[in-house]
């Protein structure tokens, strides 16, 4: 398999179904799958695929098909689920404490080594086991345990002056659940948002004019 | 402007980021904007956004701008965000209860009016205010209310069951945050999926690449 280089963001972005896919095909006990099987139940055209594969330097030989559990290995490997990043999460509220919880970060790559909040409230409940710490103990929490990414579940007013001080922190992955455009105003960091809202207009959108 | 047919994916999903930055820029006091300005404040070129606009049959005058209020209430109108849509979520477990309580669904469009959880503990304790239902209350509560969508926070394994039994209440819209395929097993139901691990995956390669 040749270094991904230049490698476009649409194919990025489906490594991580292929992955998923796979994974689910091995637990199914599927030793080797053909593009055409692969496509059909995923929903995509086998060129697509084949493509896609192509990138990474191909996998498989033409006409034997894909070995999946070899497969679902190799694509593990590009996306990195065996690094074990670290990661801070910032702001455990609702909706951080719940993604503390719910995400298998070590089966995605990472590991959630800290979490923080302002709000002393916030901090007298555990999260997963895991005490929350204040946002005074953020600076030399980072200077020891370095964590390559902060997860940013805070509002959007907060997020610039937080991602600067993480930056400064030597952070610099972001997986954003704000509203707040780091990429915009950070360019040198590498980013990743979920917008939640959008996804939901977006199904608004589709329920609307589908009818 | 004109009705919205046949609108490519790619321009609909970026409505909603459009949507929320006109509304940004709003709160801001700013009245009017020239594509060349929003432009660069998003991050997208100046044509791109003529272009978009035009799909829908365009806003503003070519020299003048666009009226900021006027646009972000066209976009709107267009995404749906004052219709009320009703929405049910199945699964309060930790994300379900986070999406429950962390979404402002009335802003996007939706109103949530019933919780739904299998688990008896789990439906000890209200969530934002809301009682949440057992599963066998599901059926007559459809049928009283009927629901637009369902906001599916299960396990992978409950969803093909579940889906289907919605779907043969009437309910047609799916805000997806399991990794079971809905579009592709049920084809006629609109689909929105949220995978997070998905995007955390992508950060992870993105973090190992560009070092």
């Amino acid at each position: 398999m040749s270094k991904s280089e230049n490698i476009s963001l649409s194919v990025i972005k489906r490594l991580p179904r292929y992955y998923r896919f796979l994974g689910s095909l091995k637990k199914q006990g599927i030793v080797r799958i053909s593009s055409r099987e692969l496509s059909e139940r995923m929903g995509l055209t086998a060129s697509q695929i084949r493509q896609d594969f192509n990138c990474f330097g191909g996998f498989g030989q033409q006409g034997y098909g894909y070995i999946v559990e070899q497969l679902h290995e190799e694509i593990g490997k590009i996306l990195g689920v065996g690094r074990r990043m670290k990661a801070v999460l910032i702001g455990a509220g609702n909706l951080g404490r719940a993604i503390a919880t719910h995400m298998e970060f070590e089966r995605n790559g990472f590991k959630l080594i800290g979490l923080f909040d302002r709000d002393e409230k916030v901090r007298k409940n555990t999260v997963g086991g895991m005490k929350v710490m204040s946002m005074d103990e953020l600076d030399g929490f980072c200077r020891e345990n370095k964590p390559d990414i902060a997860i940013i579940c805070l509002p959007d007013s907060s997020v610039a002056a937080v991602t600067e001080r993480l930056i400064s922190l030597g952070v610099n992955g972001f997986w954003n659940y704000s509203h707040y455009d780091i990429h915009l105003n950070f360019p040198e960091a590498k980013v990743e948002s979920v917008h939640l809202s959008d996804s939901l207009l977006v199904l608004g959108y589709n329920m609307k004019n589908c009818e």
